[in-house]
């Protein structure tokens, strides 16, 4: 028997208990954007060292201005690459939580039409894909006493909330961090059955606009008519954020956008995407963004500007006859190709400017900035790893793009030189960031066996 | 020495008993629009109900299917007017709490520049304004022991929460509460110095809309481009209730709505208003309404839309990206003339729908339909009552409009044929629905000698 074929032995025996230890973690309330569960995210933190150090990894906990960093490192073969592995511990917030079936914190399997799965948040995004890897390689060390690559492990705790504290820890800890190649599991497979690489993400700008008007919170009845409401300047604002055709009107925006070439949009078209049923699944029949696109475009190959959160005077029950004095939105923009993430900010704060009346301004807040990332098609790294996942899968991996905003791609490649395979089990219908967050057992359990054969592949 | 004279100077000897009243009802809790504050509601109104009696009226809590009535009554002379009194005891939400100065619920007499005011939420609006007129029968009583007219009082909870249970009240105890006319004190002075009495008031249709469009929130990287952000929706439909004139955009929405006759318009001339005042108290420094309009017209004659709340996606602390399933809205229309609230608010509602796409829908919750009210110029008790004021505040009443809505006046009228006279003794920096709340103690002072001399006046 190969030590391959022990290593996937072993991870099938001991399903269960791999089970029970990312469950552990997922009762661990790391929402890293609340202050609030502060202490949960380094029990979290914590919680992976301890694990590491378990499978034979020499890990420790990384303080930083934020929410700590895990680091681990475990030798290889003389002349085996050098791979660096990179999940996130922290997770969304749960609200609503009034929407969820099962408690958001306590991990519940259950078995729908024959398919056993696991709800909880951070089950798909990203505590379930991350123990993939250290499952696989807990895997190769107990069936052969070692590793067929050097690993080296980085998990951060701020990934759901902007990342801030990574771009100055990747600059102190670049020595220790730069390897020949980054894998990330924070990932879809293209459906069920068919895993997938993804080279190309989208960037992201995001920001927080908050209009100011009266110096305070005014009676409608009183002031009606002569005073300034906010709610009415931020809605003129971000109902002109789009054109009639779906295009985004900031000066400049489209800087940087190229079309797909089409033998791209060809490998798409092949891959038998049913934007029906991707739109049915969220009770939608018809995309709703740039005119005469397809959804695979709209969502892999376009920008976007989306208005992710909008509040101002009083929300709770009944009625409240109140001019407010202020409100605020949260808008990100997704990019592509070489899309400058600060121009589209500036340009954003531009559109807002100008379009104040008399009497109100504006104030801002940076979520942050990250410009696209794009693989070369032609990486030796990417044809053995699809190679791997093909054998595992039975069918032959995807190469596609995604839609989302993986910052860290980015800053490897900048800040390190280095390449990222970004290989994840996730399906679509995760509902990640929303309530009911799920994992399938196939997806763990065939991605820790995932795992183990690309480790194999890399290391030829 | 007269009854008048008697009834005065046992106002003035015993205003700090009154405080002290006013006080404790100022500590409990009323806010009616939230389900919470249920027992704080009740625990008001029997409050009133053993002050009532304790002056010597007959009084009672009447139950409704929401917050209960007090209906009090006192016997007057043979000859004497019967006169219908109506206050709320009910409060706004204290929300952003953050900006109180000094607990919400907790009376905090201050003195400012040589001026003695207390801060409470409520101390205007309206229970400061309310025990004016108890206590000043509580003075003609002690002081005399009778009332100059026939006196029944109704102080309902639930204005701030659109008087769901007033109406069908009104009917059921029509025979009970009909007199020959109704004063009500939740308005203001036109300034510090000068008693105003109110004649025109406007209206209000209000209606909560929540956008649908995806059946769960998504993740914006996943499906930025593709999905229907219903905040975009929503920031369209509300940007387009106004025209680039500041005028209301909703079919037939200014039916009903005429030009100010030119007299009443120099009467307010003669007023000496200053827009510049008005608005630099408040922050601002240019009225935004409809274009070549005075604040006074705009504030007191026209009609206006506003949108008094607005909520979708994620509000907390950082960012998430996230598309919202919903997106909601709280709207409001303030209506002069013969403008049907019916119709503004099938109009909005129409306003609303024509602007939906393919896979969306809205919901609506109805907050209130209320038509304006406009008094007789003519009236002998609007003299009577004026000369009252004069008397006390050794200065001419002002006639005048008011932009607030107080539906209790349409209902008195319809339902009870009676005509209503609004006396009240806010200022317009009592911050009314707004944090620091406040009332002055010479409104409250000489607004109990004002209904004193008020009662004697309507009595000749």
């Amino acid at each position: 028997m190969s030590a391959l074929e022990k290593t996937l032995e072993n991870i099938d025996s001991h399903l269960d208990e791999s089970l029970d230890r990312l469950f552990t973690l997922l009762r661990m309330q790391s929402i890293s954007t609340d202050p609030a569960y502060k202490d949960a995210c380094r029990e979290a933190g914590q919680y992976l060292v301890d694990t590491l150090n378990g499978v034979g990894f020499d890990a420790s906990l990384r303080n930083t201005p934020g929410h700590p960093m895990v680091v681990a490192h475990h030798d290889g073969p003389a002349d085996a690459p050098h791979v660096l592995f990179y999940g996130h511990y922290d997770v969304q917030p749960v609200d609503p939580i009034d929407l969820w079936d099962t408690p958001p914190f306590e991990p519940t399997m259950v078995e729908e039409n024959g398919t056993k799965r696991f709800y909880c948040r951070g089950s798909s995004d990203d505590k379930g894909q991350l123990m993939t890897f250290v499952e696989a390689c807990r895997g190769w060390k107990e069936a052969t006493g070692e590793l067929p690559c050097k690993v080296t492990i980085l998990f951060e705790g701020e990934e759901e909330s902007g990342s801030p504290s990574l771009e100055p820890f990747l600059d102190a800890a670049a020595e220790e961090l730069k390897c020949n190649i980054a894998l990330v599991c924070d990932t879809s497979m293209w459906d069920a059955d068919t895993p997938a690489i993804t080279t190309a993400l989208r960037g992201m700008a995001s920001d927080e606009v908050t209009i100011h008007a009266a110096s305070r919170d005014l009676h409608s009845g009183y002031y009606g008519g002569a005073a300034q409401n906010p709610i009415h300047i931020l809605s003129k604002i971000l109902a002109e954020l789009h054109d009639d055709s779906g295009a985004v009107t900031l000066e400049g925006f489209y800087d940087g956008v190229e079309e797909t070439p089409d033998d791209i949009k060809q490998m798409w078209d092949g891959l038998g995407f049913s934007a029906a049923e991707f739109l049915g699944s969220i009770g939608l029949s018809m995309p709703s963004g740039e005119a005469n696109r397809s959804v695979l475009e709209q969502t892999w190959a376009r920008p976007t500007a989306e208005v992710n959160g909008i509040t101002g005077g009083y929300t709770g029950e009944g009625f409240k006859t109140v001019i407010a004095a202020q409100a605020s939105a949260k808008v990100s923009f997704r990019l592509v190709g070489t899309q400058d993430p600060h121009k589209v900010a500036a340009a954003f704060r531009k559109h807002v400017e100008e379009r104040l009346p008399e009497d109100c301004t504006a104030s801002f807040v940076s979520h942050g900035r990250n410009p696209a990332t794009q693989l070369d098609y032609n990486l030796p790294e990417l044809k053995k790893a699809a190679a791997a996942l093909t054998e595992e899968w039975g069918k032959s991996a995807a190469i596609i793009a995604g839609g989302g905003s993986i910052p860290i791609v980015g800053n490897f490649k900048r800040q390190l030189g280095m390449d990222s395979l970004l290989i994840g089990f996730a399906l679509a219908d995760d509902a990640i960031h929303s309530p009911n967050e799920k994992y399938e057992l196939k997806s763990f359990h065939k991605g820790i066996r995932s795992w183990a054969r690309v480790l194999q592949a890399l290391a030829q």
